[in-house]
């Protein structure tokens, strides 16, 4: 799969002029090297570089420490380690780029992903060459999904929605939202996901907080309980929401879900090549206002190797959109600190309309989980 | 708790001579506001800020999403929300800096975790500051743990010595290691961890990996089995190492761990104020390289808001050891792509010596696992 992004990238480069891209930030790590190096995240200090240059071998540079593992999952297959305690990692990068010619280059790097640290390092070692931004390159190349990047997403988008079904016919009254978060999570490894980076379980008045993890809170009768399957298999996310409440919802819980089923239709329903991102926010808005539902952020959004990325389906920007986008449709209503309810589905632009991911299920009704 | 550590920091403040921090890393946000904006490590673009002025009220800065969390969760009153479709968060930090008075200030800011796009922002926002860097003095800050701090450290780091030790007497051949993974994830979260967010199980040959998720490898006769329970609980980290062998062990298999168990021994009796961190590394690399064991980084680290920090025990650096410092003790030996063992333990340093947080089960027999 790996070529195929590498190419991608190399045709950008020759339109944009540049020598070659120097990847800092985990997603466009594991785009260009289909690897996420496991310390990165947690041990700011170990950083990670791909340089693609434009001509020659691709190299991914990174702690000795996770060298076997990197030299064993890393499509690049040239790996230069360095040592974390003797050894700057950006001076290592520098030395990359001058051993391939490209002292004075035009190298692409990632405004929002380097620190100022790791920039003025760059700058001093590489006075000559020319240093430019190109976050949004990147997040524009991985805006169109390649069909190695559409399998998997389609893979763990079904192990999420699976997952969430498998909690709700397991939950009881008095489990508590942790032990709901252990249903969720056995059965999203046992589908195929590697792990839940983000699991969102709320109980309650908890259902109305944006992104809550579970908590030892016991589920009770008359709770909702929202939960959002937001984890990767493959290093591609899922983000898939489902709601079922305890014994029995009130008219007024009953009155927005039914809302929700009603958005979600008419979503789908104006999904195509084509389509505008920003009328599909505004009719969503329109419908919330009419139903009296709190006003929101967004209808929906692209998903791949992080959880948000373009295209919002919002009211700043408007996109068109094109067959191999993956999204999140995602009507929800939330009266924080009381209750929230949420249907997130993910969704393939195909040539002629989409494919629905989170297909496996009957959504019409809000589920019940006995009291 | 919050009150003592920005107590701390004003002190270094006035030492220092700066006006205010402005903290960017997870790791200070969550020291400085008892609090992980739960996106921020995900979403890249959520960028969180505290501003902790030398005189007047703290302040966090956070997307709108997350602001009714942030507001019930953080340790900090003062809560300012930004739109992340319309605003950028840097220049609503530069806004409450220049009402705060602060437009020409001394401001210390991470240099190793503002982007560039970031620095680029505050710096034409803030023509008059010095912005200054603070990355080494937020760590230093944090050698030493505070009463509260210890509580936290020495609740998860028995809890994640618990989950292993659960593990293993429920292991069995045949079960895979992302089954392994779940049954160290039920206990640690059943004694009280929040997240496993580097769990690492490795059978076998990937027993000699650093870092290894658990896959769907069985669990096979003749395999060494070890894991590291890395986790977070009230976002302090626990780290703990175990090693276990499905049916039985090879002969230089137990020569190494039996090596190890000394090592430990002799490391834990060396602990003490005033220690130097540099001849306990020199003395385990001699042992060692004495029993023709192979090479390795360290012997251990510090632990806290962050998996590994100061003081290191390895060639590197010097620190003498003081009271309150908690750290790993981490024996190992490593065979890539054959098999490796580890034991990891943590500790408290106190006034004469040291606190085993890690002290629940005997660990001088390698532990089997029915085969």
């Amino acid at each position: 799969m790996s070529m195929e992004i590498i190419q991608k990238q190399r045709a950008a480069m020759r339109e944009q002029n540049l020598d070659a891209l120097v990847i800092a930030s985990p997603e466009n790590i594991a785009y260009t090297a289909d690897v996420v190096v496991p310390s990165q995240a947690i041990v700011r200090h170990r950083l990670v570089f791909c340089l693609v240059p434009c001509e020659g071998a691709p190299q991914i540079i990174t702690v000795n420490i996770e060298e076997s593992f990197v030299s064993s999952n890393s499509s690049i297959e040239q790996v230069v380690a360095y040592n974390e305690f003797t050894e700057d990692p950006v001076r290592v990068l520098a030395d990359c780029l001058h051993a391939a010619g490209l002292g004075s280059g035009r190298i692409g790097i990632e405004y929002t992903a380097l620190s100022i640290k790791s920039y003025e390092t760059l700058r001093t070692a590489l006075p000559q060459a020319a240093l430019i931004p190109i976050d949004d390159l990147l997040q524009r190349l991985r805006l169109i999904k390649t069909p190695g990047e559409l399998q998997k997403l389609r893979q763990i988008g079904k192990a999420a929605e699976r997952a969430a079904r498998a909690a709700f016919e397991q939950a009881r009254a008095g489990m508590t939202e942790v032990e709901l978060g252990q249903l969720i999570t056995e059965a999203y490894l046992a589908n195929g996901g590697d792990r839940l980076t983000m699991l969102v379980v709320g109980a309650g008045e908890r259902s109305g907080f944006a992104n809550a993890a579970p908590t030892r809170r016991p589920l009770r009768h008359g709770d909702i309980v929202r939960v959002d399957v937001i984890g990767t298999g493959g290093n591609y996310y899922s983000d898939v929401a489902r709601t079922a409440v305890i014994g029995r919802a009130t008219d007024e819980q009953l009155r927005a879900w039914s809302h929700l089923v009603e958005a979600r239709k008419v979503a789908l329903a104006a999904l195509r090549p084509g389509a505008s991102t920003r009328a599909m926010y505004q009719r969503y808005a329109e419908q919330m206002e009419r139903w009296n539902l709190p006003p929101i952020k967004f209808l929906g959004h692209g998903l791949g190797l992080t959880l948000h990325e373009e295209p919002y389906i919002g009211p700043y920007t408007d996109i068109q959109l094109r067959p191999g986008m993956v999204m999140c449709i995602e009507p929800l209503c939330w009266y924080p600190e009381h209750w929230g309810v949420q249907l997130e589905d993910e969704v393939i632009l195909t040539g002629d309309g989409y494919e629905l991911i989170t297909d496996q299920y009957d959504e019409s009704e809000l589920y019940v989980i006995p009291a």
